[in-house]
């Protein structure tokens, strides 16, 4: 079933769509010499594709292996270890030095090396997605790759985390409230239209080559709350899923599909979905064999059960891991993985009541069941245990489950975090996440953790023409990418690195001030962001349903469980064990007594962890409520000077006026933003507190 | 083009329908005597057919008049005066002292006598709409009509208000957020469904009697904001407002249509809809002549211009008697009417900014063009100065236009009081507003202001099959026309007609305890409700978008122009001249000076007009804190008593279990919401002011 015809261009042919970081100046260091490319296969003939693009384009050449090699001198050869070929020598040497160096390690299933000798540039990988990823390194590197010296040392990448996902909450029909894409800030889907396919395969490819380009290697391509049509995609509807697979291949991406845990009951006419029931894991088994026989390289299964409606294994008095396992069971004959999702609360608590605690929920839910879930079963846990804050503690989840396998959830689509009319550059965010120590400063990190898992991110794609509705927000989907590939990597290097291939190669002016206006105006936005929002990591002060916005309020008297607690005297949550909803003993030690402590929380997470008076002193010496006023004056006149340097951007040569376009007239939106979330935080407080700002600045 | 078939039968024979306040057994002491009806035409035939129809199921007879008249004795004469048949003695007698009595006086158009000579009942008219409205009240009199004296001193009934309507906020189209009825409570519209009409006509038939019976005789059949196919009801699709006139005429009611102002270019092609150029005005000319041509009767134009974001003569500079007027003169030569909303503000207001204030807005803009309107125009004003609160002071626009007709309008869809979820008999408000003397205790009342223009109340009727809902609210709609017809009618009184006319007629079992149930949960219904909303006048503490149940901030920072500025230390909105926005100079001396000084302000408008401390003593001599916490104890407590009530009814032979389940199943709700209210309420000021409750009860 896997389509074997070559396209004749792998490039973005797709009108109107905005390059991003592949531009086809990116290609002009490898396009402009000769190369080899050694190997056979599908991923081969990707690459092979891409190098004679650029060849063709920039006036250098490419020979495929075989009888060509050697037939001259050549600046280039990408060779798979294993391949027929004679190999080039400088590859050779290459791949000598490596075995010298590390004597007995294998390059890895999607590793390469990449090294120089005698003025040829060598990448060499034992699988062709190794060589599919070394290739972008090359367009990440252009001329560099290429001297000046004859000689580079041996580099051996591959990757930290073996799945790198995108996950897209796209619906198949538009969802009455939801819409087409479920918090998309970028248009419609990518994938679906009304109901059926959007049908824009060229669109689906070229989103497959910006992915591969920047690490990840599989996408989920339909919401997790799957109503309607999307049921269907299990069944009559598999060949819309076929069809987007077949493109995504081609980049070395495998396909995962979003279940409805009722199933086997809205499709398959069973009385029950009981995961115990043999008839009902007889029909998983079918569903998947099926799935299968379409899609051969399918990854697998996305479940999102028990949760805000979803129907999951509680309706028939079974555990997660009950299941979890029956679905992974169907699965693991092919290979397939269920990710199944620990975003489980009480989403009808009774904001009267202060000892439920959604913060406790997937911990509770989850950490007894450590153990139960199957090889082949991955928990997806949002990397916060709320719902991606600007700032949340990690979830304790990911400390407390040693035995079960798990992916780490980010959200690249910024629901609450501007809805891409902001400037929210979250890779230092995650970076944080992943550098964190929940077992203290000796033990492993969360990127550690995650090694043996998964690191997924909700997809900020849409059918928009710069993809991300904000030009400036793909730059988080590509640092996702890059970091989940390395998540040791230093995030405002991602960010220069992706200034680079996306603006300045293609500049015609001096590109050095659009280079520091953009690394200016992103670098600090995710904390300008955390400035104007809810202080202190209490969270949620967003408007009610659509969450752009403040209102402080909004959530405090609803049963979505996120809660403030602000009164005349003060503000936060207790979750210690003390005297709270016992939160902190979540956590592993030191973190348990780090947060318990309300003289050793970091003042970021004070108020998600206590709650204090509004003279309580931050170790920053201001007050709670004087850095409430500080914060929200200082984001508001960052989010103003951000847009003052857009402005005085020399008008022309370095950036398309439409995208200048484009992201002055979101700036200005997040400027009236900024002042709206300054305004109506600070009155709320200082109407509430009665406590003047120090400074006498104006608040209403 | 008015059809001019008779139906073989006028009640309602739709399935599924709750018969409302006019069940067989209403008609049941007229339909059991033998009767004459004197006189021809089209509303003659509805009230001969309404008559037989009784005759023929509970044993009586009727009579057609001419060669019949006389031809045996009767209990019941309903003749027009200038009917050509021989006049039956008692009806004469009946005149003979009504001209004794009243020498010189009209009946009226809509006017009829009742009176009982010798035996025989007689409703006389001087046109055929009075004979209509007498038949409606003999059904109210039942039995009581018809003895047991044989005389009945004459009474000469005439409506108060000329024009007594129902404006339907029916979309056409289903709007994306407001659904097919613009804040309908009753399920869809009986006019129209998904871009086209419902078809229905029976119903929109039994409609019509329902309202002939409570004395309305007006309807405008779509949503005052015009969008999509509800513009071009204006022409190509006029045959379908043709085809629901054709219906409601045979009970004397007249259609009226909301137009959008822009129609000239978004239907016309006209470069423009600037209301002084010539080419507009033909065109509008126009439109009425075919209107006109398909509706001979047509009510004339409902339009909502330059408010919240529909278009109007601000866009051409010109002000809104311009825009009045062009269309008044179209329609002036056929005897229509524009009813022109004043309900005109910027709802695009800065929270900020306390100087601008919504309740002064339509003043502002309409008090300058007073005496500009022409004479078939009506300016249709909501009874207060913000948007059917549960307590508002009267609009100032209702005393400050004296030269201009006014149509004063309410809300019987319970936008803001419950949602026909909750029992709130408005009869009890509007009764107020009506008898309310803007100029002083010597001066007239809103109702004789009033007469001199219309009444209008936005429909609460969808096609559910109790019409409304909620059952208990069809004593809304009732009630409405009731008091349209006779403004200073006691609601009390009419909610206890309803409740004969709708469930004790029709009781098989002794109805006491139905009528005792019924009148408990309704007759204060309306101030337990202001009980559990925003309190002392202060209004809008509700979900913002939605409007049902309890956020004490939804609306405080947005751009409505709703706000309390409640902070910690008190609440409400100064609108005085002394200090605030001055909006207490817009009423005339006395209220002016009243609600100016917070020693005379009523206690149930004191947050309208002032800002006072939580601590400041009302009237009543309790704080205002403590009358927050009161007054929400109180009304939670009385919504749990009004389903207690219910419970206790007797099982059998009272009310038919369907309507009983439904009733429970709501006022289940309304304490539910009611506790919300209550504790958010509570929480909210609690937490703000730092006052605990002086009785000591539970505040979350």
């Amino acid at each position: 079933m896997i389509r074997s015809d070559i396209p004749s261009s792998l490039e973005s042919k797709v009108s109107n769509v905005h390059p991003a970081w592949l531009p086809a100046e990116a290609f002009r260091a490898i396009g402009s010499r000769p190369s080899l490319v050694h190997g056979a296969g599908m991923l081969i003939d990707t690459v092979r594709t891409e190098v004679g693009q650029a060849a063709a384009r920039y006036g250098g050449s490419t020979a495929a292996g075989g009888e060509d090699a050697g037939a001259g001198p050549v600046d280039l050869v990408l060779a798979l270890t294993g391949a027929p070929e004679r190999p080039n020598a400088e590859a050779a040497a290459v791949l000598a030095q490596f075995h010298d160096d590390a004597p007995g390690a294998a390059i890895g299933d999607e590793g390469f090396l990449l090294g120089r000798r005698n003025g040829v540039t060598v990448v060499l990988a034992d699988h062709p997605a190794g060589l599919l990823y070394g290739l972008f390194q090359l367009v990440r590197l252009g001329e560099a790759a290429f001297g000046p010296e004859p000689e580079r040392a041996v580099e051996h990448h591959r990757p930290a985390v073996a799945r790198r996902m995108v996950d897209h909450w796209d619906n198949v029909d538009v969802h009455p409230v939801m819409g087409q894409v479920e918090r998309g800030y970028s248009g419609g889907s990518i994938f679906w239209r009304d109901g059926g396919p959007l049908g824009d395969l060229a669109r689906v490819r070229a989103y497959a080559r910006l992915l591969a380009a920047c690490g990840v290697n599989a996408v989920s391509v339909n919401n997790v709350n799957v109503h309607g049509t999307a049921v269907r995609l299990l069944t009559d509807r598999l060949g819309d899923v076929a069809a987007i697979a077949d493109e995504l291949r081609r980049y070395g991406i495998r396909v995962h599909l979003s279940v409805n845990f009722a199933s086997p009951v809205v499709l398959g006419a069973l009385p029950t979905a009981d995961p115990l029931d043999p008839e009902v894991r007889a029909w998983w088994s079918d569903a998947a064999a099926r799935v299968y026989r379409a899609i051969p390289d399918f990854g697998g299964f996305v479940v999102k059960a028990d949760s805000e409606g979803q129907p999951g294994p509680f309706s028939y008095g079974r555990t997660h891991a009950d299941g979890a396992d029956m679905l992974g069971e169907a699965l693991l004959p092919f290979g397939g993985t269920v990710h199944w999702r620990a975003f489980v609360y009480n989403h009808q608590q009774d904001w009267r009541d202060r000892s439920t605690d959604r913060a406790r929920a997937a911990f509770d839910h989850f950490a007894p069941l450590d153990g139960e879930f199957g090889a082949n079963v991955v928990l997806q846990v949002k990397h916060g245990p709320m719902d991606f804050q600007p700032r949340e503690p990690l979830s304790p989840v990911i400390a407390g489950l040693p035995r079960t396998r798990l992916a780490v959830e980010f959200q690249a689509t910024q629901e609450y975090t501007g809805q891409q009319r902001h400037v929210c550059y979250l890779g230092p965010m995650w970076s944080e996440v992943l550098g964190f120590r929940p077992w203290g400063a000796d033990g492993a990190t969360v990127a550690d953790r995650a090694a043996g898992g998964d690191l997924v991110a909700v997809s900020n794609v849409g059918d928009d023409p710069y993809w991300t509705g904000h030009p400036l927000a793909q730059a988080n989907l590509y640092a996702f990418g890059r970091l989940a590939w390395d998540p040791r990597a230093d995030p405002i290097r991602l960010l220069d690195e992706w200034i680079d291939l996306t603006f300045a190669r293609t500049a015609t002016a001096d590109p050095g001030p659009l280079r520091d206006t953009l690394h200016a105006l992103m670098d600090g936005s995710w904390r300008s962001y955390e400035r104007c929002t809810a202080p202190l990591g209490v969270g949620f002060m967003v408007r009610p349903g659509h969450h752009y916005g403040p209102d402080v309020d909004g959530y405090e008297y609803t049963p979505w469980g996120t809660y403030h607690f602000a009164d005349h005297d003060g503000i936060g949550v207790d979750r210690t064990r003390a005297t709270g909803t016992g939160f902190t003993g979540q956590y592993p030690a030191p973190w348990s007594d780090v947060y318990e402590s309300l003289a050793d929380c970091p003042d970021e997470l004070l108020l998600f962890f206590h709650h204090v008076p509004y003279s309580h002193a931050l170790k920053s010496g201001r007050s709670v409520i004087q850095h409430i006023y500080d914060t929200h004056f200082t984001g508001a006149a960052e989010a103003a000077e951000a847009r003052s340097r857009w402005e005085r951007l020399p008008a022309e040569g370095v950036v398309d006026p439409a995208l200048h376009a484009r992201v002055l007239e979101r700036l200005t939106e997040q400027v009236r933003s900024a002042e709206e979330w300054r305004d109506q935080v600070n009155t709320y407080f200082f109407r509430k507190s009665g406590v003047p700002d120090a400074r006498g600045r104006t608040i209403f």
